[in-house]
């Protein structure tokens, strides 16, 4: 069965999602072939060279030329953060099957527009890293009780280039179009993945810096959450952590033990098992490249790393999968919605300086 | 010139007091000569195993005692933290030379009479840690300016022996004892040595946890911090980090780069320089063990590592060189103190949820 | 310009060969656009379902069809290793480009007639670990003298797969297809890296070991070597190294530090600089993945990692990029005869017990 | 019961010796006070700082003085090598308890001469190693059959000291003095370690190498190694491993899985369980300071870590623990001799380039 698609966007994850759209069928075996239709982009020239590179059939300088083709099936966004509550409603109100770059919204009340819009036809966000094969691998250990009951659950994304002020005429330096700074670029991934691996947040207190004076947006967030299961966490989204390029991690302590993860490792999950005996306990470094790992055995043998753009691939696999099987998918636009709710109570928080209740 | 010395306190610290006081003259050359003179305790049994062992000369079953011999120089306390302030004051009161274990009271009111009463006499408290040679050379380096502006001081100490019911019995369980779990055990080291490394903490906000059901003291201690050199830092100490032994860690990122720490490697500083050319940037594992290092020459050969209870040795002997030269000496009383001051606020956050000020 | 690629095998190189050939042009500027023309293997029926999922245009079930075929400019040959000069030689003749996955040949007799048969066409040999970032700094910082004089330059690759005999009726296994085991396999990458970046070697003297009852197959095979540098090595293959997936490594010493390496951790290359001050002298851990890296900036953002198959759309991305530029490529079928060279005589070494020369 | 003990030699062995006579009272539990009673030392004015700073009775000049007085019970040797034999000949027949550092000789023939003249007494060589905690956890996993048949047993005692000149005077590097460089100070530790963990040796091939011009002993010395049980190993020692400072390393590969260990992270050892579930494999960083280890219990909590000395504290106390229930001790005389014999071996090959048996 044919699948075509519209790629709005031709920055950097304009580059990662034509990878995954171009590779997906060489690893995820699915009914559907893949067809490159359209990229939209507004540099008609820039557009045409990377279509050439990529594969695209056709381009377009308005994205609309993507809702308003029926042969399109299925519209990616991969734009700023200010568009994608528009075109995402637009595309769902088309019929289409909607994929859309995170952070969903720019706010609760867009992101809840964007799920009302998107009842009847199939999302996605591109919260990639739940398909680290390392991530999915500690959810199938929690899943499984591995760790017990959750004490702790600590997350910080450090990045280091917030100093640079060259990058400061980006939109992601324009609260206007980022929403935010860190808040919305990195610690949404942070929350995405807490969901994902710990449950629901129920409160929540933040603190807001901007280390850049005169810059219009958080340069770092720090938080305090508490867990409907009862654990507590501290997490961390910055730019002015200098020494650490990509360094998304969480550490989660549970009665049975404690697992570390860091971006910068993919490939790796270190796991502590409180029930190995007293002589032989130790963090463990899992080379999560098993064939009885998640994610991971689409692609090589074992201890053959893969890379970054891997969790798009699988990501995109994953959903083409469950396309196929008419099954529960996610992330989709709802769990993009529960990511948006923390974090719009964290930045009440952090301008209030209070504790904030999460709604759920 | 002899010194004779009474300490208070017959256990684990105790043990690693008399170690201290047995190997100093070993490795350190002052004009001192250390007499074990009098060991007391309340069990007079084990107290003459323990002065047998460790070579006390006399033992007593009240730490009056060694306040009432004239012949004592200098009285340390390794008692439990309730009676840190009364023995103090009584001992600086006699003219003593006064060593106290950490944290130096339980109230902050405890802790301004302690300083008051010891006006005239030297004192230390014992932040150990402050003699790793790792944490030494990591002040020096910001000493130094290499690390830059300070934008992030983060540090955890988590250890894992809060499930374990049985030790529910001992005086760190009692708040009439200990003050309070893991604020007064463990916070306290964090924030001496973050005192020491990144200056004065202006506000925090803290959340306090107790996971074991109807334990009386505090299991977690969570705290976001401002310093008043425009840095954030975010703090945790936890019993119930389950993996974690005895990981007391910090992490700081300045302009100039990373320095990051953990105490279960304490021979070794993590050190991402920023001044490097980009293509060689890179976490740097140094081995704190060179003869131009702080601290570790005076124990053996490069890469012949020390442990734990060097950084006793080290603490007292370079009270005992400040001493022969009548030269300044921290930590005492007075950074005691401040400790307490920030603990105070904390305290008294956790409580309110509200940010607090810290008076400085 | 068109360049039309014919794939000979159908295995796991096969995978990884097909997968290059349609990433390259991703992430390479060459004037070639690279058709897959024709895949050959010797099973019609999975021929048909690699075909069809890779992009292959027609199979085929004779390698002489990519022979014969004159619209074929590139022979890609990922057979086992008993084929390698018949269908290499076959392809130089017919004046195809000839890719050739290592090791080049089963002896130096038939490296050597490959050499001269191939002597006006252009060639490469798939030690596609040449295009590591991390592989490929190292060598640029030998070369910029940054590690000095060398001293010691060891190499080990660790397998656990050994004690698998289910595993013993596959092509590897049979000395008549694959040569030999762990030698043919494994050494031949180290002595390619050790080739390239520590030049030649002058004398060896090796240990062959089979640890699996009636195995006809070399399990571990373990070296001693000279190198024309002055510098000694020890090298080690094995596939019953238990606890270790794919661990190609390396360590190298010179007057002016240590570099270290493991294939397991592709993205990093430690390394210790002798030149930095006594104090601050540690070991390096460098995340190859600056925009001012080797191979690395073909792929993704800093940091954001790449894995194993990035390593042969790097190697044939240089071989189109040296191909359209007439420059020189390495490694071409001299560098696979070299290789070669030393491991016959390596070989033979292992069978008389005695030290053996190099002939280079 | 008193122990009166006579320390000869007054370099940095005699300080790691003198601590352990000091502290091993305060660790190790046994019917014998220790009276450090008589330091030998040819230069009688450092002589006397060292004996006030490290509690000796009394001072002589000549070893002779230790041999001959009657209330001497134990003679401990940490003399330049050459002097081992004899002395240890003459305290032997004069009755003492004889302690010798390590090499044991320059010679078999001394070894043997050695352990003749030693029948009577109690010996032990200062192979102190065997007494790290990691050590002695590895054997207790080897003999439990945690690691099943050994494959390989590989070990390298990696430092970089070799370019300094200004050393070339002292006795370590004078063959007639040391025997020989690196082979008589860091081999001799690697291979007691392996005779202790992996068995006898049955032969070995090996390669000398000088690399500073114009020195009289090796700077590196390389060896293949097959062991009784079957298992191979690739044996280093070099004093020109730039980036290592004192990396006595081991890694051993068994059907059971593998162990890794470096001195410079003494209180870890690596572990990977080939036992555990193939999603649960990975390398466990092992701190050996539980209360169930061996060893660690003598000193301080879990996780508060040990050091270089506490090495040399824990083979005395064994030492003595055996000495009072007059159970055997390892190492003696006799496995001190056993690792001459590798040794000597190794040096012939080393010399004639041909494999040589190891007689046992």
């Amino acid at each position: 069965m044919e699948l075509r698609v519209a790629l709005l966007g031709q920055g950097f994850m304009g580059k990662a999602h034509s990878n995954a759209f171009a590779q997906v069928g060489h690893f995820y075996d699915t009914p559907f072939r893949i067809r490159r239709a359209l990229l939209c982009g507004r540099d008609a020239e820039s557009l045409k060279t990377m279509a050439a590179r990529w594969g695209w059939e056709e381009t377009a300088t308005d994205w609309r030329a993507a809702i308003d083709r029926p042969d399109i099936d299925l519209v990616d966004i991969a734009l700023p953060n200010h568009l994608h509550a528009e075109v995402a409603i637009a595309a769902a109100q088309a019929g289409k099957i909607v994929l859309c770059e995170k952070p969903l919204a720019l706010t609760v009340a867009d992101a809840e527009a964007m799920v009302a819009a998107a009842k009847t036809v199939r999302t996605m966000v591109w919260y990639n890293y739940r398909r680290v094969p390392a991530i999915a691998f500690a959810h199938r250990l929690i899943a499984a009780g591995r760790l017990g009951a959750i004490f702790h659950y600590d997350a910080a994304y450090r990045q280091q280039w917030g100093p640079d002020r060259s990058r400061d005429g980006t939109w992601k330096m324009d609260p206007a179009l980022a929403g935010s700074g860190v808040a919305d670029d990195l610690l949404t991934h942070l929350l995405d993945t807490a969901l994902y691996l710990n449950g629901a947040v129920t409160q929540g207190l933040a603190l807001r810096k901007t280390f850049a004076p005169g810059r219009q947006i958080d340069d770092a967030f720090l938080a305090l959450l508490t867990f409907a299961n009862g654990s507590v966490g501290q997490f961390q989204a910055t730019r002015f952590a200098i020494g650490c390029r990509n360094a998304n991690t969480f550490q989660i302590h549970g009665a049975g033990g404690m697992l570390r993860f860091n971006l910068e490792r993919l490939n790796h999950l270190e796991f502590a098992d409180a029930s190995d005996a007293a002589t032989d306990q130790g963090t463990k470094d899992i080379l999560v490249t098993d064939m009885q790992h998640p994610v991971f055995p689409h692609f090589w043998r074992p201890a053959h790393i893969i890379g970054y753009e891997h969790t798009f691939i699988a990501a995109l696999g994953e959903f083409l999968e469950a396309l196929a099987g008419d099954a529960e998918f996610h992330p989709d636009f709802r769990d993009g919605l529960a990511v948006q709710r923390v974090l719009a109570a964290l930045q009440q928080s952090a301008t209030s300086g209070q504790w904030t209740a999460i709604p759920n």
